[in-house]
């Protein structure tokens, strides 16, 4: 299934430049970045429980914001880009 | 329907800065804002054709990036939310 995945994370300290890292880093394992804090991730249902215990662990709640959007395995019909970096179809032909 | 809008303005120019401005407050007429550049719209056709024609025609191709997800009517099941600024259910009861 596909899942949306977009954050805020407050980035006034520190501490929220390393949750930023590490919050993109996580998405980054299971997915492509579509915009700068928009992830992609291609994932079942095991891998998603597991993604979403570490990024629910990496953020502070008080500060920094996690939605997940389950698009299903229709996604493709559900979405639109328009502008610049299109993303790569994870499932299409690697071109080598 | 409901269609979440997610959005990259380049921002490194005052055409960008302006171009972002523009986008956000389209956004807004047609949904809420659920992370910075994350909004939700719940809109018809009609709207949405509306909708996405400014939009489009706001951006620039070249620097910026938009994304439309169509989430459908039974949107609800497909959200979840960690951390600040739950959204607004905007078909839930109005608090006076």
């Amino acid at each position: 299934m596909m899942v949306l995945i977009t954050y805020d994370v407050n980035t006034t300290s520190e501490a929220g430049k390393r949750r930023l890292r590490l919050v993109a880093k996580q998405c980054r394992n299971f997915g492509q970045r579509v915009q700068n804090s928009v992830f992609e991730c291609l994932v079942d249902a095991a891998q998603m429980k597991q993604l979403k215990h570490r990024l629910v662990g990496l953020i502070d709640p008080e500060r920094d914001s996690l939605r997940f959007y389950y698009l299903g395995n229709e996604w493709r019909n559900r979405v639109e880009h328009v502008g610049t970096k299109a993303s790569i179809d994870l499932e299409g032909p690697l071109i080598a």
